[in-house]
């Protein structure tokens, strides 16, 4: 399994990490510690002592500092060792733990983990999820046994609505004769369906005038390197144009832990009752419930067909709803053979 | 692990596979779909959608066909893809999953995963086990964590009946002195043993004209690839021959999962008794604890113990009462050799 | 994974092996069977039947023999068989299970696995283990998944007390500035730290004339091949020589189950308070309590980080209290080399 490596992925939710405690979590196979400073800023480090490989994250914070708790070496946020209470307390030079860039944004930690220096300027700009109330936002982690790719493909290829997911959120059959419009750029794979369907989207219909009659609707999906998708929902009735509907902003992004599992995190954003917190928690719920009971046993079972082997080896038969994660695959992967081939004329 | 691919395998009790639902089981490492058509006949397909690779088995039922749970592509049961709800509706020409030759015979499925065209003819004939009241006869399907192999070499040596079991149907060390008459041809390998014991084995002393009293007894086993064995016991006092007295007509047949885990099927069809019902399922159970609890425990410590390492190659020191298991284990290793020849022929 | 094979490691606490069962354990990934003879008398034999490899402790006793539960092949306490009941009853020539030198020494079970002649000069004297009674002496089994070599250098660096372990046994902070003194032989490693600390060692310190008030300890440690140490701790107040104060003399010995878990054998004799078996009870209590839930969850940590990797391909970055571990592990590193050259030779 080849990744892009020089790429933000997301480490944590903003929330999971927090003023005290030392968070970790496993990255491209890769342990890596995560905690905040005492101003709040949170820095990423490798989980793993350099003297006799003790995790960090067994030791504990001393104010912006962590402790081994093996032996107590003591290291500051950017890695460096300060402290050694052996012998004479000398500090050798390679006393230095990996420390990974770490951006925050978004409510989501965004991690480095690769080689080149860290570009802020890679990370996509999703600040309309930042636009609101907190009560019209919701954030979810998942764990799923898949690898991250298959996850990608489901949510480019939304037509799995239509025949995966139960009342709450189906299209009704809707979206599968559509060929998306799909744009493409060199680092980013859009598309977009509309659709009319009666009854409308369940989550949205309760917001609709005529909540029972026909809608319109739209999806839009933008991918962008490596594993980032906005997924933006939309339905309006009569001449409403879809600017003043009811509707959603989501981010769907996967981070590789191994080949075969994957850390999903999910945040929506709505535009509709934003100010109720009940209402926030239920529809949040519903969601992730759907990602974990509904597209989760499929992930699984397609990642037990496929095991290790991949995806374009295995001969699939694509079809017009393939288009748009067909091309973020493509797309991932000559970015991944460049990211590979610039490694290589370095190494040269 | 190397096995006998153009060979009927048992894939499933018939009792296991229903009218309604998708029944699957993994053969040699390859999911399998088994599902009954309204008119009742099994079929068996690669449980493996050819588009994205979902597991066919999470889909439904319509009619005779199968909807992916996926993307909603229609099989029907031979493989063919009958309906795609997606764009227009073309349906590639490779949108095609692999469909197995199924029989329905003697209360199970076999099923034909090789290459070559299946031959019905190379089923073997159980068809006493037919002969009577379906409450003379049981079932059990049983999983094995042991290669298929030892299973086989399980049965084919009645030895371990002296030691193994317990009082039901323990032969009191009456098999081990004896060297089974062995009959050979160029697809079977029959052992037989005839002995007396007091008391005559438990299962059947009830039904004989002195239940405490020294019985003559028989086993018969007959392999046939590539991993089916017919086994018949009888019990007999005085001058009554076997052919009067009180007996069973069993099946072990074998099934490999994995290198390391086998599909263990059994059917007993017995002489007497033969419409009491709870009779019936009181034996059945005390057959099938007696495997998975007597033999079971065994037959796993001797997979942990041999774990992918070769038989001969390991060396056992072979005994009188291997006879027969070791002809089995050659005659089914020259036609794995002889089924690897004749493909490799093709292939040049 | 290399190991020094030959050499005495522990398979077992005396206590362990009863005089009616057959114990079995894995040792370097291989299954060992070990019983009493009637005499009491402890003897090891591989755990697999020769004929055909079921692991020999599902079989029964029957005076000094033990009788294979699968077939009933009868093997004398060398492994020799003595009767086969199948056939005629001819013994195979073959038909000999491995057996394994076995000392049982200072409470322990020593197994010799290796192919060159056993020489009972390799094993250690702890005979100051022996002396006093038995509730002055307390012996503990655990698993712990990590390699043997990190619960090596977890002993040989005894600084992580400072840092790891909790008020009992805590040594503040006082070990970690020491560079202990070393002396090595060509078949062993000793260290040797001297401090003061206040409050003294708390298991100690209620045996100590002023129980709050300063004490000076030692801690000395003694790595002999393979893997066995022996580790001494006293304390003393005012003009008291060590040896007239209060301490223990221990030793830790670690067993490779497999490359990433071993058998941890632990006993600690003490010379106070020796005829109180509630103490006893509870002071061994405490000690497996801090390794298993002290030192446990770090070893673990380190394996998972460590995985297969060599320790000093990872490039450790090593301080001064590395210094008697990395001697031991150079020197177990020499043996094994030494030990595999010879054997080259021999091969040759
Ligand atoms: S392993 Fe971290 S200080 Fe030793
Ligand atoms: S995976 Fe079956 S229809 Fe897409
Ligand atoms: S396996 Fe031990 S006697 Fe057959």
């Amino acid at each position: 399994m080849s990744y892009l490596k020089n790429a933000w992925y997301v480490a944590a939710l903003s929330s999971e990490v927090n003023d005290a405690d030392l968070f970790h979590r496993k990255i491209f196979n890769t342990s890596v510690l995560i905690y905040r400073k005492q101003n709040g800023e949170a820095v990423a480090l490798r989980d793993r002592c350099p003297h006799r490989f003790a995790p960090l994250h067994l030791g504990k914070r001393d104010g912006d500092e962590v402790v081994c708790h093996y032996h107590a070496l003591r290291f500051d946020c950017s890695g460096k060792c300060t402290h050694n209470p052996h012998g004479e307390g000398n500090i050798p030079k390679a006393a230095q733990v990996k420390s990974y860039p770490l951006l925050e944004k978004h409510g989501f930690l965004w991690i480095w983990m690769g080689e080149q220096a860290a570009d802020p300027g890679l990370l996509p700009d999703y600040s309309p999820l930042d636009d609101g109330p907190p009560t019209g936002i919701g954030y979810a982690y998942m764990h799923m046994n898949a690898n991250y790719q298959l996850i990608i493909d489901n949510v480019m290829d939304l037509s799995h609505i239509d025949h995966v997911h139960g009342e709450a959120i189906t299209t009704r059959g809707q979206l599968s004769p559509i060929v998306p419009k799909i744009q493409e750029t060199e680092r980013s794979v859009f598309a977009r369906w509309e659709w009319k369907q009666t009854p409308p989207i369940l989550v949205l219909s309760g917001f609709l005038p005529k909540p029972t009659e026909e809608a319109r609707h739209f999806f839009d999906v933008t991918w962008m390197p490596p594993a980032n998708i906005q997924l933006s929902v939309g339905g309006a009735q009569g001449d409403t144009p879809f600017e003043q509907g009811v509707g959603a902003y989501d981010l769907h992004l996967a981070t590789p832990e191994t080949d075969g599992s994957t850390h999903y995190f999910f945040a929506t954003r709505r535009n509709h009752l934003v100010d109720d917190a009940n209402f926030n928690d239920m529809k949040l719920n519903a969601m992730r419930d759907a990602f974990v009971n509904e597209d989760g046993p499929i992930l699984l079972g397609v990642q037990e067909e496929m095991e290790d082997q991949d995806f374009f080896e295995m001969k699939p038969v694509l079809l017009s709803n393939d288009i748009a994660s067909v091309k973020v695959r493509r797309l991932l992967q000559s970015l991944i053979a460049k990211e590979n081939g610039v490694l290589a004329e370095k190494a040269a």
